[in-house]
Order: C-alpha cells, then sequence, then structure tokens
C-alpha cells in the first residue's frame, strides 16, 4: 500500500523493488497508491475504488499488470516439461492457446494460479500470481533429465477490461480481433512495439491482456492506448478487487497458498488424476481425493454496514463457540449491495444457507453461506 | 514504500501480503512506511533515515525483519542436500554455527544470499533475503532422490544491532550471552517465548537477530526488548541503507540478481570450486572462472549534493558517450559526508582511482572509483 509519495522520481526505498515500464504514465494519470507484487510495483489506488469498479463495468479501464511477470520455458523438452508443472491435462491445448491452470508442489499444495499461452510447439509462457515460479520451475529442471531453457522475458502485460474494450481493441487493431476466442491469443505489432495479445484477464468482464514486448516503449503503449480509448470513455484503472469477488476469481496468497490443495477451492475441473499424464503432485492429489477434503471454499454474505474496504486480515469464523475457519477475501459490492466474501471452512459446516459468525474488530456478526460466484455465476459476460 | 496510511486496522489493500507478528507494535513505536519483501509488510520508515543511522551506530536499535522468512530443511538427507543448494563448503559447519552463502542456479546465477544456521545435524535454516527460496528447495528436491522435508517454518526474526546491543541482550539474558561468538547462534527461552539467537544482522555493526517461534507472540517480545533497553537508550528503527551501503552488504535485486554471478561481486571466498562437494551451478562457476568476468562490483563517490535517499533506479554510468554499467545502490553518508555507491561496471572500466559520469535526473555528473566498504574495512567493528 505505497501510497503519499511526493516525487515520482524519488518513489521508493532504494532499487530492491522493480518499476513497471508504465510506471510514469501510471503515475501521470492519477495513480496515487502502490503494493508490490513480484518484487515490482503495481498500481492500486487512483482514488475511489468504488469509482474504478463502475468504470470496468460500464466502460473500460487500462490495468498495469506487468507484475504479471511470465516464466517463459522453451527447448526441445519445452511441452513435456510444462505438462510435468501443472495437473491440468496439457493434450488439446493447441498453439495460440491459453489455459487458466494450478502449479502444485509435491504435496499438491498450490504454488501459483497462472494463465498458460502456448505460442509454439515448444515455447510456452506463464503469465503468473505473486510467487517465483522462475525459480520452482528452473528447480524442478535440475534432475528432471529433460532439455528446457527457463527464463524470465522481457515481457509486462497490460489489462483492457471492460464492456468497450472490443471497440478500444477494433481501433487499435482492426476488424479481425473480433475473432480472437475467449482463451486465446494471437501476435500483434503495434506501429512497431511488438505484442501478443490474448483474450484473458482478472475480471470477469470481456477483456484482453496485451502483452509488451519490449519493456522500453511501456509509457508509449500506455499513452496510445488511452488516445485510442478517449472518444469511448476508457479510464485508467486497476484490477478491481469488487469485481474478482463478485466473479469468485482467486488472488493467491489470500484465497489460496501453499497448503491449500485444489479440491478445497473446488477446482476438480482442473486436476486431471484418470489421464496417463505424468505431474508434480499426481500421488499427493489422489491420496487427499481417496481420504476426501477437511476444509472448503465457500461464499459469504456478512450482514454488517458495507465494508470501507477489503479485509486486511483473516477474519475468524464461528459455529457456536467453536472456530471452524477464515474469511479469506471479502468486500462490499455497490452493485449488489451487500457484503460479499470467500471464506475457507471446516467441511461439515459449508453446507448453502448455514448461519456462521464472523469475528470484525473484536465483534461478531452474522453471516450465511451463499452461491458462488455472487455475479454471472456463469461466465457468460467474459466468455461470450 | 507504504506511508501516509491513517488505520492501522485497515492497513492494505487485502490479505495478499502479510503482516509481521511484531506489526502492531512498530505502528504503536512510530512505523510511518512500509515496504513488502518474500510478501509481507516491513517497516522501513520511522522519520528520518538519519537519525535511524546515528541511532545505530551510537547506541542501538530493534528492527521488525520478521520478512526474513525461514527455508526449514530436515530430514535424513538434510546435511547433504543443503550442501547441493550452495557453493560454499560446509564441511566445517558446526552444529550452533551460521554461514552468509549464496544459493545459485544451474547457471550460476545468484537465487539468495541467506545466512545459513545449522540448529542440529540435520536441522537447518536458510534465513531468506527476498526470493521464495522455498520453492527452489521443493523444486530441487522433487527428483533429488534424496529423503528431506523442506518447510517455512513459525520463524520470525528481529535484528537487535549496535554498539549498544550487546548490553541489552545481557539484561535479558544473562552474562553467558557474552560468550555468543561471530557467527553462531544459541537457543534460548524468554518468559516462556521460544527463541534462537545469533549473533549476526546487517548493519556492520554488533548485533544479534533474535528469531521467535511462536508468531502469536510477536508484539509481546517487541516490547520486552524496548523494556530491557529504554535505560540504554535502545531506540525503535530499521534496517539502515547508509550503514549497510558503507559496509558493501548486499541487497538482493538492488546489487545482485538471478543474472549476477558471484565472482563479479567478488564473492570468491564463498565458492568452492576446488574441493570435491556437490552443488548446483558447479560446472557454469567453473567455466565463468576459466573464461573470467565481464562485469565486476565496484565502490564509486559521487560528487554532487548530497542525495536526499537512495537512488531509486539504476543509474547509468558512462566513460566518454560509452554505456559502462550502473548505479546499484547509492545514499549519502553523514559520517563519511559524501555521497557512496555501489556499481556493476565493465571489468575493464574498473580500477581505482578511474574517473567515470553517472547520470542521475537527466544530469550527467562525476565519480570516482573507490575502495569499499567504505568504512571499517575489514569488518572489526561487528566481528570483535
Amino acid at each position: 500500500m505505497l501510497s503519499g509519495f511526493m516525487d515520482k522520481k524519488n518513489f521508493g526505498f532504494g532499487t530492491q523493488i522493480r518499476k513497471s515500464p508504465y510506471f510514469d504514465s501510471t503515475v501521470k494519470w492519477g495513480a496515487t497508491g502502490f503494493s508490490v507484487y513480484n518484487h515490482m510495483y503495481i498500481p492500486r489506488d487512483f482514488g475511489s475504488p468504488e469509482k474504478n469498479f463502475w468504470n470496468l463495468i460500464e466502460k473500460a479501464i487500462l490495468c498495469d499488470v506487468a507484475v504479471e511477470r511470465q516464466v517463459e520455458i522453451t527447448g526441445p523438452d519445452a511441452y513435456k516439461f510444462t505438462q510435468l508443472l501443472t495437473p491440468r491435462d496439457l493434450s488439446k491445448l493447441a498453439i495460440g492457446q491459453c489455459k487458466y491452470v494450478l502449479i502444485t508442489n509435491d504435496n499438491g499444495g498450490i504454488i501459483n494460479d497462472p494463465v498458460l499461452l502456448r505460442l509454439a510447439e515448444n515455447h510456452f509462457w506463464l503469465s503468473l500470481a505473486d510467487s517465483d515460479v522462475l525459480l520452482w520451475a528452473q528447480g524442478v529442471a535440475v534432475n528432471s533429465g529433460l532439455n528446457v531453457k527457463i527464463n524470465e522475458p522481457d515481457v509486462s502485460p497490460l489489462q483492457l477490461q471492460g464492456p468497450i474494450s472490443g471497440e478500444i481493441m477494433i481501433k487499435l487493431f482492426g476488424e479481425e480481433i473480433r475473432d480472437l476466442k475467449y482463451y486465446w491469443l494471437r501476435e500483434y505489432n503495434l506501429d512497431g512495439i511488438p505484442l501478443i495479445v490474448s483474450r484473458t484477464g482478472w475480471s470477469s468482464e470481456l477483456g484482453y491482456e496485451i502483452y509488451l514486448r519490449d519493456g522500453s516503449r511501456g509509457n508509449e503503449l500506455y499513452e496510445k492506448i488511452m488516445e485510442a480509448g478517449k472518444e469511448h470513455g476508457l479510464q485508467p484503472g486497476h484490477t478491481s478487487s469488487i469485481r474478482r469477488i463478485e466473479g469468485g476469481m482467486l488472488s493467491y496468497h489470500a484465497d489460496a497458498d501453499i497448503d491449500t490443495n485444489p479440491f478445497e477451492l473446488g477446482l476438480d475441473r482442473l486436476i486431471s488424476l484418470d489421464s496417463e499424464i505424468n505431474f508434480i503432485g499426481k500421488n499427493a492429489l489422489k491420496n487427499i481425493k481417496q481420504a476426501g477434503i477437511k476444509r472448503k471454499q465457500v461464499g459469504l454474505e456478512l450482514d454488517c454496514d458495507a465494508l470501507k474496504g477489503p479485509n486486511t486480515t483473516f477474519w475468524p469464523i464461528y459455529k457456536d463457540e467453536k472456530k471452524i475457519g477464515k474469511v479469506t477475501s471479502a468486500v462490499y459490492s455497490p452493485r449488489l449491495k451487500k457484503n460479499i466474501a470467500l471464506a475457507m471452512i471446516e467441511i461439515n459446516h459449508s453446507k448453502i444457507g448455514n448461519n456462521l459468525k464472523v469475528l470484525i474488530n473484536d465483534v461478531k456478526i452474522n453471516c450465511i453461506i451463499v452461491e458462488k460466484p455472487f455475479y454471472d455465476p456463469k461466465k457468460k459476460i467474459a466468455s461470450s
């Protein structure tokens, strides 16, 4: 939560945390608070988070997500190695296609939940959440006997998200961008700036990610997109906690960590235990599935005044006097006019409709377990 | 650079970044700015960095460095596995001893520069700089054939550093603490709080690290130490960029990264190429040594007005019109009354006494290569 800085030339405590290639533009366009993610500053405040939410769902916002660093896997065994890293079956992943995947360790714990991009037969990117998968992958490679090269390329994504993002993309890249299907990618060149464009994002809205492949041209790209979006009402913004919680999307370290397994999150569809593929954590995940999970992620509605912001600690959840879980992400949705939350609780208390208590700043308030996602449960908005 | 927050209960953008067990105490004692390190907030501002520096070198400061997360390695093959992770020869590392080590990848690039603690025959901690060595180590273990358990224990260090830190430690732990030698550790229990204490730190001053082994007792421990230090003039503080640059100590990501090799930093003493030990990166480091390094870290004095804070970008260095390197860490030392810097430059320009130019905010200023460390080059203060 980096706020209140007076002088962008002297922002930060040293060079230990990187600045994004879009840093100057985001400051120019009104970023006033930054967090840190994958050792890089990310703008997280352009004034009101509610205004940012409405900008996103009514028009479109441009978000600097250069912190989604890429792990690039190439070499003759790149496909085989990438499959080793994820429990999702990649045998039908076409060149030009993306998939949301989990990376699991030998215990079946979640290390990251990136978007995987296949750029060529043996050329992959993992577009990361906040952990050093570069080190994990290089570590796995050491004794793997596989011939791969693993590095962090000069790639910095932007997210253009919201219902009018399609119109802005047409203006930038021409009519043919209409054909780009949900979770597919394409190579582009915008006035000499090398890019990959994918129809993905972290908003549950129609949206695109634009992967800059030359860090020296970040501010130039940001300005070009803002200029193209001007007449459509595009606003500078940041990934919206409100919208992503409405959509039940995960934030790594908050809703999942190395001690969380995929079944606890209901992500069984991402785990191919019955196929012949070989991946790290397969035995552990088989055992977990067979034994049955002990905790489960649920959606909650909290019966209290509108929260002023997301929870910044894990609020404990009680059934009678017994602690049975924790709230991982909570926020007030101004559209639903409700406090909504993702929580991890003991499996035997996880039924829809159950009434529980949440302890917030020493006060116990009522909550009820509800279906999630909280809005657009079939993800029709983003995918259609 | 987390500053200007109004309400510690709602500090941050969510639960994605952890709070230290000492968080409440550091806020109570005056922390006003935080950075992020190993996915956790670290206090980096208690008002004036110069005042913090004088507090450190004249008396003592207490620093929350819970962000130095530990990687714990146990199991029957723990010694063999730990040796695999570092080029430093561990054959003489006694139980109860610590060593400053580098962790290198298969290319000889530096992944981290932790302090290694040996707690038992097959029980090690790596006290980390800012990168997920937990993932690296777990990745290496996957196909290693070695029987080890690798996890992050509930351990959160404090640093008590400065010339009177010894007196405060005697008050807390009794006279026997005088025997604790530089880079050795001991187990303690302070009014029921389980601890490890080592004579290490990141200040080049006399100092101790106090590893809390029960995160629920963080604020209690912090307050106990502040109370014990009251009559000696102990101040709350943070690791001092001024003192660590004076001492030529590294800040990972700033002065070294995955593309930096140990020889470029002059850390040959940490690399055992001629022994029989087996470690990751050995072949690559042999090749690098044989071919000779192309860049080298040097110390610089910058001929300009006193810098108002550390550099927040890598300032380019020129010889005539040619870019030959970059300033990695720069600061004004109020004791030396000089602007001092660590820099990485081409080997053929790295001679002591060479005059070069540094570009700071579009202005070229003069600099000269000097010996480093800039103060107490034999590290007598910390080790005697």
